[in-house]
């Protein structure tokens, strides 16, 4: 169920290091991220028609008398991760880490100095990366990603996100998730929902932390992947990353992922690109309730203000189907009171 | 995270007709397969070393107060189907699935008449049949499995389990599952275990009907796949079943395929055969305890007796293994009071 042949992280490409999009965040405070049980529910969202939306769509698959009733098992809700759950700006966060591993790794590759894509990432030359394309991307990704085992990658993720920041807001980027998000992802847990993601990024880039941040643990998170292999060693069974492409849980892909993942169609569906039109219109099309709902970037203070001509999560098509079938699209600078866990 | 180029059902390769096991089920009554809340745990199971080494373990991870306590989070089990949860003699049920639907299909495929491996399965032709070998093996399974939607195709394999019987016990192949399992299905979730099939069987072929029968839900089903692609059509869009393998869940596959559904180790791992044994190996080389039982057919009155010779469900290197690791190894005759729910 897994498709070829397509370059991991393509979104990225070209946007790496064009830094396009208005750049601004909101106060920083020393409060850590608040992911539990909230009293009331969605209190960081403004009363309004799209708190209502949520609302009273939980309320119609939930209500036993509600003629939509869907029974407890049914209830999936799948998540995009970037843009959607976290921030994505001003690039993919993955991308920083695949930068970091190439310099962190650069003493133990010496021809990295003299050959592209690598010398790009390490003169922090934007320009040259940008022209080293899909193919460049490709490669720093296969250099960073595979050629470790599992248990190996895992700790590197896990090492890499409790000691990097953000370039703008100097956090950690399991801070740079939203309030408004982890209190949907609460409220429709309290209401029976399963709640999965499902991202373009890699699946094994997201699963070490996103049980403690989001409380999804890690069966319930789907994203794009690299080929493993078993390995027998002496020390006993091991499983090998390598560099290939397995499948690319974007666009298109998200529907064969969720489908290959997950074995039912989702009855909720939360994205904030393109990339996450295919998911929501797939949800769309099941027989019960469906509810789809696109968290729009438009706070360029607390946030960023991107939309149809960004190069990161860009929103253009799916803005115009969201408009014109009446799906449900979050206005972040009024439908948000607060927007990150560390805002007063 | 998917091997390529491997014919999916490769086991059932060569054995598909030679029905080599000795055949024999047990008496027969108008109970209904009991998957439910048991009043004690493990009724079914004889008193003894087996049953004790079950419940031992999961008092050793579940007591808050044991050195060897595990988070319910961590409780992961997974178990192979064919065998280990469902009977799997006198040919793995998915080829009759197979094999059933080729004579359904054959009046739209004239050509089949003269063509093999179709032209074997209609005349019920053994020999011609394993004379195809591994290639026509997966022309059946292709030409019998793709070219339809995933929606379609789950309602086929819903119409065949309503209405198939098996070809000894003329039960429902969905009576043809272990009460002794279901009742440790029921013991292990009952102590915050999540519990997973992890099979060399088709992923979709089983999903139907494992939440009815097993109490496990689509999402916790790991198994053999072929790709599927997203195809917007005037009613909307669909999953379409393609011709080609994604993954071969079974060998050095169920490490890879337990990685990539669930992303942790399992804590205990049940299988039957040779093509659970990388599966078990996985899971006894975490850091923590764990568990891992091999069910060996030796009841040819109630079952099948079958092990290191036989063609389905070979179980000899993992017979060794588990000998030599002291792995719990179930002795089907003597540990199972009663083998299928319909017996008195």
């Amino acid at each position: 169920m897994r498709r070829e042949h397509q370059p991991l992280f393509a979104i990225m490409v070209m946007t790496a290091f064009l830094g396009t999009a208005a750049v601004g965040c909101g106060p920083q405070s020393e409060e850590s991220p608040a992911s539990g049980v909230v009293s009331e529910p969605l209190p960081s969202w403004s009363e309004g028609a799209t708190k209502q939306a949520i609302t009273r769509f939980v309320t119609r698959v939930t209500d036993p008398a509600s003629p939509d009733f869907v029974p407890e098992a049914e209830r999936i809700a799948t998540f995009d991760n970037d843009g959607t759950l976290w921030a994505e700006q001003p690039v993919y966060f993955q991308l920083l880490f695949a930068i970091d591993r190439v310099k962190a790794l650069a003493p133990g590759h010496p021809e990295w100095a003299t050959t592209q894509p690598f010398k790009a990432v390490l003169d922090d030359d934007r320009e040259a990366l940008a022209a080293a394309g899909e193919h460049g991307l490709l490669e720093l990704v296969m250099a960073t990603h595979a050629g470790m085992t599992t248990t190996e990658f895992e700790q590197i993720v896990r090492d890499w996100i409790a000691s990097a920041r953000h370039p703008k807001s100097g956090r950690p980027f399991t801070e740079m998730v939203y309030q408004p998000m982890l209190e949907l992802l609460d409220y429709l847990r309290a209401h029976g929902f399963k709640t999965f993601i499902v991202s373009g990024g890699g699946i094994e880039f997201m699963r070490p932390w996103t049980e403690e941040v989001y409380g999804i643990p890690p069966e319930q998170v789907v994203g794009s992947s690299i080929k493993t292999e078993l390995e027998m060693r002496d020390e006993g069974p091991v499983l090998v990353r390598l560099p290939e492409v397995a499948f690319v849980d974007d666009k298109e892909g998200k529907p064969v992922g969720i489908h290959s993942h997950i074995g039912r169609r989702p009855i909720a569906a939360f994205g904030n690109s393109d990339g996450d039109l295919q998911m929501l219109q797939w949800t769309a099309a099941g027989d019960g309730p469906s509810f789809c709902l696109y968290v729009h970037h438009t706070d360029g203070d607390r946030e960023w203000a991107y939309d149809r001509e960004s190069h990161v999560g860009r929103l253009d098509k799916g803005l115009d189907e969201a408009q014109a079938r009446g799906w449900t699209i979050v206005d972040m600078k009024n439908d948000w009171q607060r927007v990150f866990p560390f805002e007063d």
